[in-house]
């Protein structure tokens, strides 16, 4: 390994952001945060480095995606994976003079270490909310709610919110399966989204036909909120019809919020093996096909912070909805104004005059430049003031 | 070591940002971004991870202040000291298409490991240029009255920036103690501003009382521009007559951008022991003391990178502004409005409408709060839609 190797070269996944790409997000970023604060929604920054012991095991993110180095003390740091347990963490200690119910955003990098050249970013921006200390469904449609208006003020128009429950498939599971460790199994192929494997799974296991038939019929409960009374029909235990009642519940204050159109029943959606507790929700741009966002309810993560409170949120990765919005990446426009020492004060002033209209304006020395050409090539628009004359060129 | 003790704890010199101080944040960094980008800057954007070997050793921060890590491959990786080398690396390479000289812009969070608690904070945000490509003194005058007017959007009314030249300091000492470890001992005085130190210093030199007068007389080459001419009357060489004339020249132009009220000339100015290489400057907020930014030439760090260019640029720190400005650190007045299910829909139409008013309006089921007294008292002015009546209360 050469010195030369490593001159221009950056970590795995590890990316620049040039000017075009810069306030495109900058754009997108303000956008959102705007609708975030008009929600009445405060934000909070918190350190890039946190304690392993704090914030890397309370996390949702696996182990070997923590970036982890130890400090002079010999304590392990992490390089935070997410916002969720960092702002926990804050909200929970006194520090945070807030009653509940607290309303926090973020807009922040995290970070999960890549394996492979060419893979995923190990860097990326999240834009996202938690609402801290409030169990009614009004919370989890708030949360939705804001997250699609935030969508839509960046300019996404055509996106689908899937929502499910987890406490739904967890207990129907139990009911027809009878322990954990076969409910994980189906779990996970949901999770995994792999429909063809749950089916194949389900016909070899030790049930009645009946029984298989509802887990088969499991997969059914997409599309629109007729599929809610299925739900509940298919259930039987207290647990699982409250589940499906929650999300009815849901529903209705979601429609008074005016946002159905972008929602989609999902019974299936499992989005974590282990974090979500309730509701929980992802959001798919639907020409790119990919996830931007996701959330849901976690109801125990407090509890790691001595300070036991139920909790719902969303997350949105910038550069996903970069991708999906494919905005135009333009240079901004710039005047550049070059100038000879005889006009120096002449030019200085004109620049200054154009920067308080609101031009973005350079002002060049012409003993600065080597190729007169190459540089006026790069601007929108080139003045002069060179010798005694003064000469502009659109 | 039990794990009660990290429950909320963050590692050494790192620090959450509450709302209050974020908004302050936010504030003069959009004040100064936008002053900034109407001089024709772009902003960019680098990772917070950098390969030791591209960027760690190009840096001008001290080993022992570098977070250092190991990835999967068994490289070593830093969190960014500064962002002068990353932006060079970026600009070096041939990603970059745009002709020098180029100028860049950056806000960003930088990183240095510190060794004790109550000490400085381990992670804060500079904001600041890079004019690459230009060796005129138009560049230096171009950046030092941008930081100037950038600081003044922000805010900032009484500051002082001293401006030196290390090539003036270097070429007196080299031609009154003749070797450069005696010339390195001198100029490490300066660096850190220990005057008595150098007075005692020269005292003990094996030198005729002229030169050990001339050396003492560099001290008092601090003020207007009229220590210009003192200091050309006092070096003999070529080289240090020039930087003289730099300063001289540097001046002229500053005076052309009508800054120089804030400009003080000071020839005992050492910012750094190695980075810099011609004019060199500092800010210092005159209420509190201290220094919230520095910056000068640099023109050999881009030589690492395979393509040598000059460079000046500086680094404003936004956490030192934000205490120089000592802004009211007011919470945003929020207005909450509490219904109960049955006005729901008022309820949501009213924060609706307040908000494309501009207001920052947040939404409570009454359902998921404890103490309606505790969540009102945290309001500026709360609305009830409860039962049947609507009542507004201020």
């Amino acid at each position: 390994m050469t010195k030369i190797v490593f001159m221009f070269e950056k970590p795995l996944g590890m990316r620049d952001t040039l000017p075009a790409l810069y306030e495109a997000k900058k754009k997108i970023r303000n956008a959102m945060s705007s609708q975030i604060e008009s929600w009445g929604y405060q934000f909070i920054e918190t350190p890039t480095l946190e304690y392993y012991e704090t914030i890397g095991e309370a996390s949702a993110i696996l182990d070997r995606q923590l970036f982890k180095l130890l400090d002079s003390q010999g304590h392990t740091l992490v390089l935070r994976p997410d916002m969720t347990a960092p702002i926990a963490r804050v909200a929970a200690s006194r520090l945070y003079k807030g009653e509940y119910p607290l309303r926090i955003a973020y807009s922040a990098n995290v970070f999960r270490a890549q394996q492979h050249e060419g893979g995923r970013p190990a860097e990326f921006e999240q834009i996202g909310v938690e609402y801290i200390g409030d169990t009614t469904t009004s919370a989890d449609a708030e949360v939705i709610s804001l997250m699609i208006a935030a969508l839509k003020q960046a300019g996404l128009t055509n996106f689908t919110v899937p929502i499910g429950h987890i406490g739904y498939v967890k207990s129907l599971f139990m009911e027809i399966v009878g322990n954990e460790a076969r409910a994980d199994v189906l779990q996970r192929y949901l999770y995994e989204k792999n429909y063809v494997g749950y089916r194949e799974h389900v016909k070899n296991l030790p049930l009645s036909s009946i029984d298989k038939q509802r887990l088969l019929s499991l997969l059914q409960l997409r599309g629109n909120d007729a599929k809610i009374a299925k739900a509940k029909e298919l259930v039987e235990c207290e647990e699982g019809k409250k589940a499906a009642e929650e999300l009815e519940m849901l529903w209705k204050k979601l429609d008074a919020f005016g946002v159905t159109e972008h929602i989609k029943i999902d019974f299936n959606l499992v989005s974590h093996m282990s974090y979500y507790t309730g509701i929980l929700f992802e959001v798919y741009a639907e020409n790119v096909g990919f996830l931007v966002g996701n959330g849901g309810r976690y109801d125990h993560l407090f509890e790691k912070f001595d300070r036991p409170a139920p909790a719902t949120g969303f997350g949105i990765r910038i550069d996903r909805l970069l991708e999906a919005l494919d905005l135009p990446q333009d240079e901004p426009e710039i005047h550049c104004v070059i100038f000879s020492a005889e006009q120096r004060d002449e030019a200085i002033r004109f620049a200054m005059n154009k920067r308080e209209q609101g031009e973005r304006v350079i002002l060049q020395d012409i003993a600065g430049i080597k190729d007169v050409d190459a540089c006026t090539s790069a601007f929108a628009k080139n003045t002069f003031f060179l010798g005694k004359t003064r000469k502009e060129e659109e």
